[in-house]
């Protein structure tokens, strides 16, 4: 579907909802007595979120991972999720291949499994289906959203964007692996086993005005922070992180998948300049590095720029056309 | 799959899980402060668990209620649900009707959309796949399951049953809608819009010893509560309420439908025999019929017999080899 149809199905599913309960941005957020609960759910589907045949062990990794990495943009502590699936079959070697990534993820970041359905996928062909409904406890007084970006916040990244994109280019045959180098595996990595931030997203608790992964593009997940936020901002592009894989690619590559590429699930999010020091801190504590990529500004828009500060917003309108 | 296939799944999805947390039986359990959360997630595939083209209206109101008949099982206040939905495409008219009937029954259980994914489906032909993630809370100290059920205890079931795999063997063609005369309707709707017991649920607090929803057939869901409970039971078939849809049929439709179809929604319970008139009062004051069935007995198995306490046995071993 697009993006209008996306925003079409938003439509018929938005109703209020009383005090205490939240449709948040990452999660929806439910007061339990003194707790707030963070409650995130994603479903993956085969052929649309992932290649038919994908090795068991990372996919089982990854449908906990891009749960959890919402649970991170909300800084909740993982606690329990829910797993339903759809299988075309009930094959021993898969389901003992997916349920050893699935938990292992989920024993490093003490969440337990607590419940699910298993059920028939439509035909024996598939397609496989997977939803989890990840859930967990944020600091009282510690809810982050989208909507808390300020103008003169900075604009922080954290670790490197744009490698799982390049991964999948070369699983579509769009670029050759020999491109990569030696970096392909990590590359690969990137996209298969995508590592959630939790411990960086709980850091910035107190810090962060606001937080969202990047799951589906630097510009569209910041946009996102923005639009909830009533802001705009500037991006300086020669600030954005570089990962040594596209150290021998053109520039158009480098923009389309560190701007534009989804899957990498690293956290973009806001805070005061004075905390400048804290944020570092944070980042070092969670041992991921944090990079401040720009700032935000009262005027609506995202204004990308060279280091000179020339504009290089043509650059947005052509991604704008890229299917995501 | 086969009910083998899906305890081979059970095997790789069973993990230790700590204090606090329980893979429950309907319901996990969930501890949060003072507060007792039952969580639940059921998957809805198009062409497994409805018909392609089924009337949205009425499915979105399914997909929901079978949520909430898990977390009436449990004795739980509903409370939020997430929403995970992969559509083969985004048309107003379907996304109006499916969205109308999803949140009239969740108004009706003050029960609040809180968060969603929404996905494409494999192929624009589908398959629709719907999973939803259910919350309510229960009550202090009135947490219960399916493994409390004594010998001694009467076995309970709300409504009547069979009407809902009745409908179904009218849409498979195995049986012409005549033969339901003017029943028909009513068959129809008990299969397309199941009503959560989750007022008698709730009303059955203390009472119940063990419970569950009747969504696989009675013999079933009630050989789950003997099999964790760890005792067997007696149930007399003339008891079994019967409803006026089967006036024209023979025994053996009677005895599939009522005993083994599956998707009726009603509660099988359990209670101690000194409880009867407060289980009837229950029933009243939810406005659901309560019918006494049988009994728990210490002696494992499930025993069939008629009123003169012949045992009809036989008919249970034929339902064994049923596809379900």
């Amino acid at each position: 579907m697009s993006l209008d149809e996306f925003g079409l199905v938003a439509r018929y599913f938005t109703r209020p909802v009383p005090e205490r309960q939240g449709v948040g941005d990452d999660c929806a957020l439910l007061d339990v007595d003194a707790t707030t609960l963070a409650l995130t759910t994603d479903m993956l589907v085969e052929g649309v979120h992932f290649f038919p045949g994908a090795e068991p062990d990372a996919l089982g990794h990854k449908c906990l991972a891009v749960n959890l990495s919402d649970l991170a943009a909300a800084g909740a502590r993982p606690r329990s999720f829910l797993l339903a699936l759809a299988l075309p079959a009930a094959d021993p070697t898969w389901l003992e291949a997916f349920s050893r990534g699935l938990f292992a993820l989920a024993q490093e970041h003490d969440c337990h499994l607590i419940g699910g359905d298993t059920v028939r996928a439509a035909t024996r062909g598939g397609p496989l289906t997977v939803a989890i409904t990840a859930i967990g406890e944020v600091d009282p007084g510690m809810v982050r959203g989208r909507a808390g970006a300020r103008p003169g916040d900075d604009i922080w990244v954290s670790g490197w964007l744009g490698e799982a994109a390049l991964a999948l280019a070369v699983r579509r045959g769009e670029l050759p692996a020999e491109a990569l180098g030696a970096e392909a595996e990590t590359c690969f990595r990137r996209m298969d086993r995508p590592q959630p931030r939790i411990a960086l997203g709980r850091a910035l608790a107190g810090l962060a005005t606001a937080a969202a992964d990047v799951s589906d593009g630097l510009i569209g997940d910041l946009g996102h922070i923005l639009e909830r936020s009533g802001v705009g901002a500037e991006v300086i592009w020669d600030d954005v992180p570089r990962a040594p894989a596209f150290a021998g690619l053109g520039t158009i590559r480098q923009q389309h998948c560190i701007l534009a590429g989804g899957d990498d699930y690293e956290l973009v999010f806001t805070a005061a300049p004075e905390n400048r020091d804290a944020v570092r801190a944070a980042g070092a504590r969670s041992g991921v590095a944090v990079s401040r990529i720009g700032r935000i500004e009262a005027a609506h828009g995202l204004r990308l720029r060279n280091a000179a500060g020339a504009s290089i917003g043509d650059t947005l309108k052509a991604f704008n056309q890229f299917p995501t």
